[in-house]
């Protein structure tokens, strides 16, 4: 493998990318984040994902941060010297990531078997909606149809009957992003097997479906509907078996207020010049709070309507009551935990000039990584990348 | 390290739990789900999480799943013989992995350099709210205030001005299992470094915050916030940017319907019945779609009213569109595509009997990994662990 001149617990692995939208791309980012090297395969267009978000000149602002430590290489895979390429590239890999549909690149010649022929260690894994076998494993993926089949969009709702309006999405691609962590996670995990002392140094598949990234965080869902045919039910901004804790109105915006502990709520009541609530009966247990969360919630929303955010959360923390406003991107680009920790932070950008990022997660103290460069220009690297194969084998070894 | 029984990739891996609720015990779970041997301690009245959600005669049916495949050592680590009996653990682990406030493992004498006195090449993943430095470090730490931070919440949520409701709660302690996700990558990255062929044999510390981990899932909403003064704000049902894309009314439950290329909206076009919609000035295209959401959305939430999901859902499965309905816990448990990849499988409890889990994820097809048993009791292990302990240390390395 090439030497790599990167920082991070992932330096020295190579890592190439047959992906594209969000999935596979966001797993990439985490292992390049990491330090490992990444080569990003995109077709004649570049990744559609380009064109997503905001854009400035044709740029894309979100794509200078998805595609941020990674070279870009244009290889049309429907020809033969695209297919040449890859295998090359395979070849000098430690694993591929790809989220093509399920049989889209044994179709091009360029499934694990060929894939393994030119590289007996590559991990290899595959991102999809349904997972690679299974009824389900020829449907089209999308992100939001997957966060419904895990049971997440149900859950993400206003208590039966508050309103008539649907179920929200998160409002980011939660379901990419996390079947494509569970896939980092996932890649590493071989890649520790195959490269330990005594390990075998043969690479293993690894199949992420995003369906099942979702339903995997379904806490005691499952385990409740089969014992006791309880259907978990959405509770809104609240949580069901706390009170309170809730998102409360102010004059600019809802704060997070949790204060579902006896010392807590005792210390909100308070403040809020209400001391008497502690020993009502309707609110003596959190139990009870939860039966009456209407009135408990109606009752601090009143107090926090006659507020700004800042005023609130200031009395709030004052009293050492858990809560935060709820963050607009703006909140969290100003933030000072953000800022001190470098998890917000401004990053060169060649054609954007200086653009604001998320940091590096998990943070490795003693080798924590860079953001060597931003997202790069369809093609950046393919002149670089095809030269370097290019050259005689015995050469590329030295 | 012992010898393990396991199957999985990360089989012969030994993970001390320092855990409690939800992000710690959530990271544990998907190591030992790849065949890590999980020793889980606990205080003398057990894990706190024990006691949330649903139960039968006292047993936890989310703990069945949340502690499945970990062995629990109750230990006092207030007393000498607890912290004693930690440090031996840490000496035959591979990492550590806690969720304590920032400090709290130091005061208790169990700090890194403690751990590490044991065992050099631990590696340490640290759980919490804001990080383990920075301004915030000490502030008490909470899923949803965490979730609120990083940005998630405000985008949870109806059009501004749609209803005067708060954002939703995910439902689950999303921010919580992201960050868990985000350890469990963590401490296999480390120990990638660490046992790879001339590693340093040396453990590194990882840091991971819940603000952070869900701060990193945010797509564009920095840099287009930097750059463009822009401010992400919530869509609702829908996607800001593909109509139709939402959740849509039947007459049992919502539908998810994402039909937002021009065949897709054509396909859907013509089974409801409107063959003019595509040639409509409104709809011709996404974008204008997107400017003519509601109009469009009421148009399809008329025509899915007529039906229960499962009629409606057949309709456009026959035509090729994208949907499903949105599922509540039973349509998970019920589902053939999650039945046939093992992701919904029954799961004998020694004291609950037959227990719905979901599966094991990633999925590793050439070496799965187990779930070799349920949540264990309070302690069930505790005297084989520390009969193991005792034992002379020149018996064990045998």
């Amino acid at each position: 493998m090439a030497q790599s001149q990167s920082s991070g617990p992932l330096r020295g692995l190579r890592i190439l990318e047959l992906g594209h939208f969000v999935a596979a791309p966001f797993a990439t980012r985490l292992l390049a984040d990491l330090g490992a090297d990444v080569i990003k395969v995109e077709p004649p267009g570049g990744d559609p994902v380009r064109g997503w978000g905001e854009q400035i000149d044709g740029k894309s602002l979100w794509w200078s941060l998805h595609g941020r430590n990674k070279k870009s290489v244009v290889l049309d895979l429907k020809t033969d010297e695209g297919k040449r390429a890859v295998l090359d590239l395979a070849a000098e890999s430690d694993a591929v990531i790809e989220n093509f549909r399920p049989g889209q690149l044994e179709k091009l010649g360029l499934g694990p078997d060929a894939l393994r022929a030119a590289q007996p260690g590559l991990v290899i894994a595959r991102i999809s909606g349904y997972g690679q076998d299974g009824p389900y494993r020829n449907r089209p993926a999308f992100g939001v149809i997957a966060e419904s089949m895990g049971g997440l969009r149900y859950l993400t709702n206003h208590e039966p009957g508050a309103n008539d309006l649907p179920p929200v999405r998160v409002g980011v691609s939660i379901g990419d992003s996390i079947a494509g962590l569970y896939a980092a996670f996932g890649v590493v995990a071989a890649l520790w097997r195959r490269d330990r002392a005594g390990g075998s140094g043969r690479g293993q598949t690894v199949d992420v479906a995003l369906t099942e990234a979702v339903l995997s965080m379904m806490e005691g869902m499952l385990p409740e509907y089969g014992k006791l045919g309880k259907i978990r039910e959405p509770s809104g901004g609240g949580i069901p078996t706390a009170s309170p804790s809730s998102a409360y109105p102010t004059s600019d915006g809802w704060i997070l207020v949790a204060a579902n502990s006896e010392p807590l709520f005792a210390k909100l009541a308070a403040l809020i010049g209400r001391p008497d609530l502690p020993t009502d009966p309707r609110f003596t247990t959190n139990r009870l709070r939860c039966q009456s969360r209407d009135a408990i919630d109606g009752i601090i929303g009143a107090w926090t309507r006659q507020f700004d955010a800042a005023t609130a959360s200031q009395l709030l923390t004052a009293a050492d009551i858990p809560n935060t406003k709820v963050f607009t991107a703006a909140d969290c680009a100003h933030d000072p935990q953000f800022r001190d920790r470098g998890m917000v932070r401004e990053v060169e950008d060649p054609i954007l000039g200086e653009v604001l990022h998320a940091g590096i997660v998990p943070h490795f103290p003693e080798d924590p990584g860079a953001i060597r460069w931003t997202g790069p220009a369809v093609g950046a690297h393919t002149a670089e990348i095809l030269a370097s194969l290019r050259r005689d084998p015995t050469d590329r070894a030295a």
